[in-house]
């Protein structure tokens, strides 16, 4: 019933990931981005090698395609090669090798001639965003297809052009990472994020990396109390896998998580609750959310699109709540080639999304139930903890330390005395060590969020 | 443990009263509108006989004049013969012929000569709406009196008026109608409206003529689920003598109800819960309001004045919420000639009101709890049931039902669903209707409002 | 199980304190006023004694130095004979004789010449109000100084002055005053007030003479339910051991009580809650404002200052609440010598005061559970307490007693209804004696504040 990480055990710096968690964030995603990535195939493999390198423990799992996923079925696996539109004069005009976003996601092989007019119906593009390359998939309908600036589009020339898709869509199998950082207690911390879309930054390759920064920060601290469970999956699918195949020990032992995602650009800080929408991953959240970034985005379940629908699905009901900065779906460039680092992602940005799911890790594992020992209020004079001189001012300095104390009654959590006074849990935890250790505070319990102290 | 009303078996057209509800309760209203009706005598009885021709099983019930009911004593019958002022030339100025309002209710007997100055203090009028003739009744208290035009009572020339009241007040009895509409279940959906005023439109003759649209069209579904239970009571002392007389059946019985009151004028749409405020009356009819009329009024329970009075005091408690258009005293009209057929009342809005209250009723009889059968979200895709193509836009077309689904996790009937993510429950129950053929949702039970699933 | 003070019994006259509270608050403040008092020492015994001469049954109590009271042990007892500044010319330019505010509470001893340069540092003014001497005391570190007027600090020539403060810090006692007033219930209303200020009006003064006003109040009514325990002393120690030396009685038989301080100008009304929040107290003292001062101040625990900090404590937990006028540190001339009777405190403030705690004790004395007797609503008309004639306006009348006739389903409290139907109390409390009379309401229980009915 100790502290699970210290003050002094519980290292919130940075130097772990390189001593600056954005530039690492960034630097690995740039080279994540030229890999093909889509729900299954070769892209996703070479995905969780690179990230293997980074996190040592990473095992990669898979499912054989045509395996069941509760309602669901693995799709056979993709493996893309070439794909082009010719003009009759043998001009490559959109080309897979230039983006991968140019071919529709687990598009079927094609080889034919057609006509401009018979093409269109091929083709995807934006009209609102003529420079933007859209982003299309079909995983579970048959069809080919073509993504293309709007801009390129309207300038087609009448007249045959070729369409080379050089793919196989076969058995074979869906491929995701999992890591597990044991703790003191087997109660767990769920972090999830997925890795199954092509080249974007920030819906896409800001969660594995960040995610990647957190593993690694957790890695580095030696006296975890919570274990950690850390999953690099395909969207919906691979959620669906992952949860079919560890349910029991999901629904057992998880006491609190995020899903990762969308969280790499600096235009704001959003929060999407869990569909129990009062879960210690909310509030933590929440609070971690209301002290960073006040004017932070307040999205509901109803808003939601990403793995928390499988997360708190009714009967799973996991407690999963996602910090972001810009939400998918809620950005100009979602879901298009313009979504890339630099101008949307930046290591600004991927380094306050890091912070933000660090600031709420680190509640967990330190939030507690103190109580005062003693009645009526403590005497901080003597103790030198409390200004000695009544005058007009001098009381305000510690107003903080007496309205804590107030609450510490043994029946809240240090996290609930910080939303009651909103101040911040970091200043709070602070303030108590030096009660503590004059023992005018006692922690009836550690372990909050599993509720067994 | 069946579905009461399919959706097939729940018949939500207008056919059954003729084409259009509006244009159906306009002319019965018409019809009613010249019998001279008051507490008791025979304008109520010919008003019941009118009815049971519409409501063949309506039964005529009677109480005597002196019987208890509660704390309230059934008073003397009142029969109304004739009532008018006459000038010393013989000129009848006010005339009951004209207007049954031109007498106060329950006036005892008068044949006399008076002074204008002694007549005034027997005059009734209203300043601030000079055309119009008050509505004024004394039925505890002996007096007499006669209600005009406040134009024309400033003009009355100085001089002697004979006063003439042929009335008797008499030991008679108390009339009311009952209709019961049995249903699989014996509990029970309580519907109640007043038969006791004279010829106003919206605050009397609205009631009772929608009341009696949505009896017929209750009659017309072969398959309730609920027994109907409908009386047309004297306001006051009509449901009180009700309710003394089947005060168990009532409370044991009763799920939900209406009263029905002020229902037929185009300008709003207004609510007054229950004295208990949450009942499943009170939600349906919120529910139902706030998306036929987002604009609605809401009042609450210190703004009552009808029956709810006596079907929610203290120890009845029954569940009686009210929909209403214009509510009684909250129009300008209200209690005087002007609340009338055309000006006020029309078919547009009886039509109205009779859709609000037949939404209600469908609500109860189809609100179910339901529960998704496969864990994470169900592939809708493979069914037919979802877009399958995952491009920007296509993915809202489908939230509603997502949204839904989410939430149909065995613990919230549909109504509540549709409160939480504010969408129709007509819209949901039509979207449930596909997933429960397809299996992906079961009913854990209907009859919600029962309790008894 | 009868009205502990029946309407007749409890009188709200101030006529027990010679007519006029405000006036009689105002004398004794006045008389109070010159007395030197601090933490501890010969004024807090002075300040007793005039308060036995009002309270003949207040007992005065003493504890030693060094006492334990909780975290705390009491001072030393503080003497204060003398302090001035004097110029080299002899001339007492500051003088505890003139105000001793001039003189830092508990100030050790000191009699020497210091260059104006080396004063400095033990004088103490205001800048921002130079005309005003500010109150500064140092308990429980030795030091001293001299406060005075910032305006004439600026004008203080260089040179040698000559400081002397005649005062002894030995080993004494502490001293408060203690009375009780029993009722036929052995449950307590608990009132406490402090005495360790010097000459300020509102905050010092006003509290004492409001709660000696109270006492004599409640002294003068013969059938009092609660037993009221009043208590005068030094703040934070004085209340700490207090409630050290009688805990156990405290947590088992105080149901409510009120702080009373800075309740003696008339800029506003205040109000402070118990930690809890929602006590009777609370609550009661929340009514009372509400209808009194609709535009009162509400403070939160987090603005707390007074001795509800040790009332509240955890483990403490008595229902503590606080009525002021304008509260501690929110009005400008706060721990000044400005804060003083004339300019700040008035008669008026101190019997608005008075009467504001007067009338919620008064609540926590009447409160009860009424029930109606009938089913339905009551048949005022026939008893004469409804009117007969049913026309436009008239029912407004007996609005109030409708509504509270509709809430009397025998669980709820006269309190609880008059803040459902947002009417004062005393209007409620009074409308419910005929209806009592009548037999139409029985009251299920008083002493309602106790839970024990």
């Amino acid at each position: 019933m100790t502290n699970p990480l210290s003050p002094q055990a519980l290292d919130l710096s940075e130097a772990v990931v390189g001593g600056n968690a954005g530039a690492y964030c960034y630097e690995l995603g740039r080279r994540l981005q030229p890999i093909v990535r889509s729900l299954t195939g070769p892209g996703v493999r070479q995905t969780l090698e690179i990230l293997q390198a980074e996190l040592p423990d990473l095992t990669a799992h898979s499912v054989e395609s045509g395996s069941r996923a509760f309602d669901w079925t693995v799709p056979d696996e993709w493996t893309i090669r070439d794909a082009y539109i010719e003009t009759a004069a043998g001009e490559r005009i959109v080309d897979f090798r230039d983006n991968p976003l140019h071919v529709v996601g687990y598009s079927e092989p094609v080889d034919t001639w057609l006509d401009l007019s018979d093409l269109q119906q091929y083709l995807y593009s934006r009209p609102d965003m003529p420079e933007a390359i859209p982003y299309v998939t079909s995983y579970y309908r048959r069809r080919w297809g073509f993504c293309l600036r709007d801009a390129q589009r309207r300038d087609l020339a009448p007249g045959k052009y070729r369409v080379v898709i050089d793919s196989s869509l076969a058995p074979g199998q869906l491929d995701y990472g999992e890591l597990i950082l044991p703790g003191r207690s087997r109660d767990e911390v769920f972090l999830s994020t997925y890795i199954c879309h092509p080249n974007m930054a920030n819906n896409e390759l800001s969660g594995p990396v960040v995610t990647t920064a957190l593993a690694r920060w957790l890695m580095s601290q030696d006296d975890r109390h919570y274990t950690y469970r850390i999953v690099f999956v395909p969207e919906t699918i691979g959620s669906l896998v992952y949860l079919s195949r560890n349910l029991d020990i999901l629904r057992s032992r998880v006491v609190a998580g995020f899903n990762v995602t969308c969280i790499g650009d600096e235009r704001t800080y959003s929060f999407l609750p869990s569909r129990a929408g009062d879960t210690v991953s909310d509030r933590v959240a929440r609070h971690v959310l209301q002290h960073l970034a006040p004017d932070h985005r307040r999205y509901t379940w109803l808003d939601r699109g990403s793995d928390e629908r499988q997360y708190c699905a009714p009967g799973i009901d996991l407690p999963i709540a996602t910090i972001m900065r810009s939400k998918y779906g809620e950005y100009p460039e979602y879901h298009t080639s313009m979504d890339d680092f630099g101008p949307v992602v930046t290591a600004d940005g991927l380094g306050g999304g890091f912070r933000a799911v660090q600031r709420a890790i680190a509640i967990l594992e330190r939030d507690c139930v103190p109580q005062v020992t003693c009645l009526g209020e403590p005497q901080l004079g003597k103790r030198d903890l409390y200004p000695d001189l009544s005058c007009r001012g001098s009381a305000g300095q510690v107003r903080g330390m007496m309205n804590m104390i107030s609450y510490c009654d043994g029946t809240r959590s240090l996290l609930q005395i910080a939303e009651l006074i909103d101040e911040p849990f970091e200043m709070l935890f602070d303030l108590l060590q030096p009660l503590i250790e004059a023992r005018l505070i006692r922690i009836l319990g550690w372990d909050v969020a599993s509720g067994s102290e």
